[in-house]
């Protein structure tokens, strides 16, 4: 990744009409304090109150689409976008797969990139969650347990479990940050071997050990949770 | 933000022709094991290679250049893009921008990641700057000292700082975070009133503050000075 080339500068790739109409559909969304969810004008509409040609606010609409700025419903019209981490997620999964050979490197520093959040967010999973009684958070660990227990991998409840330990944390910018990249690291690790039986029970096991540890308010034994969770990776990541 | 959606699905916004087109181009760069910069076939040759039709592959193109995938130059082609955070940047700024008056929400949350990451990152900055020798760093901070006595501000030094700071730190994907979420921050914070001459003298001091206690090896010194260092921003934040 190369962010020395400017990591804020304007969109590449886009004619210099193509970028100034999409700055008009920005300015346009804010000065019409419009919210995620709410409709836009028409194409035809936007080329008449903006005066830019049909062919440079399409091409803005895509780009804008493709930044979650914009989401576009065929057949029912434009509207405001929800603003997502998925092109981030969408470049770092690229980047990861295009160079597999590389040692594992991406994936490595991706689940590093994890675990360091995961152990810096101790205090607040804690904090939100000591006497906090949540039978569904309870009922992920014991089918993640289930499976492991019959040799099967449970992804679905992986990002549940992670989802719903961050959802009493009061900056939510940490969840979709954290849940980018459980989806990096969920769509890049298939390069790696299998997991063995054993590594798939301690994982399970380490999820339960972290929500306990949170339950009962100590932080320690939490960070202590995080690093168990992640050993079984860290050693296919050596193995491989 | 809207994680709930799906945070890895593929990109909203595009045609099923599109989406098809953009995965085979994707493909195209990994079986021809192309790295970044590497150039890519013209639009024709494309169309050819894949069997799709001009439009989605046009389509495809604007999407994969929006995420950063392909970078287009225009009148030289078409290349495999250095995949970066701009996109993320784009979306999160956007984001702070369409809720200002939420009680700078928004700002405030990026702030907290910041110094999370900063203060996690504590270690891994201490062992890479123990005694470690680096003018070109002493020269930024003696800038931002100057222009800071002058009651001017220091937004490039600044940049400057943090980018030199993780630059020898082993896993270059937390300079990239931390350089989006600087730019995130430095593009949404003029929304807030203009900095007290003693608010920019005493972030100028912070940041040879946590200089000096990473070259000296002091791991509590520099998370202290991590803290000092967002603290003017943080009383500017609780005024507003």
């Amino acid at each position: 990744m190369d962010m020395k080339r400017g990591a804020y500068a304007s969109t590449s790739g886009t004619t210099t009409q193509a970028t100034s109409a999409m700055n008009s559909i920005k300015d346009y969304i804010l000065q019409s304090h419009l919210q995620p969810g709410d409709p836009l004008p028409t194409e035809s509409q936007l080329c008449e109150t903006l005066g830019m040609s049909r062919s440079s606010v399409r091409e803005a609409v895509r780009t804008l689409a493709a930044l979650d700025i914009v989401e576009v419903r065929h057949g029912h019209g434009m509207f405001v976008g929800q603003v997502s981490m998925r092109p981030m997620v969408e470049s770092l999964v690229f980047r990861g797969l295009l160079k597999p050979g590389d040692d594992y490197r991406s994936l490595r520093e991706v689940v590093q990139v994890r675990r360091t959040l995961d152990t810096a967010l101790a205090q607040a999973v804690v904090e939100a969650w000591q006497g906090r009684e949540d039978p569904a958070i309870d009922d992920v660990v014991d089918q993640m347990e289930a499976l492991a227990e019959r040799g099967e991998t449970f992804t679905d409840q992986d990002r549940s479990f992670h989802r719903m330990l961050l959802a009493p944390v009061p900056n939510q910018l940490f969840a979709h940050l954290m849940e980018a990249f459980w989806a990096v690291h969920t769509l890049t690790v298939p390069m790696l071997d299998a997991p063995r039986p054993e590594d798939i029970v301690n994982t399970a096991k380490a999820h339960r050990a972290m929500l306990q540890a949170a339950r009962s308010g100590d932080v320690e034994a939490y960070r202590e949770a995080v690093v168990a969770h992640y050993e079984p990776l860290a050693n296919a990541l050596t193995r491989s």
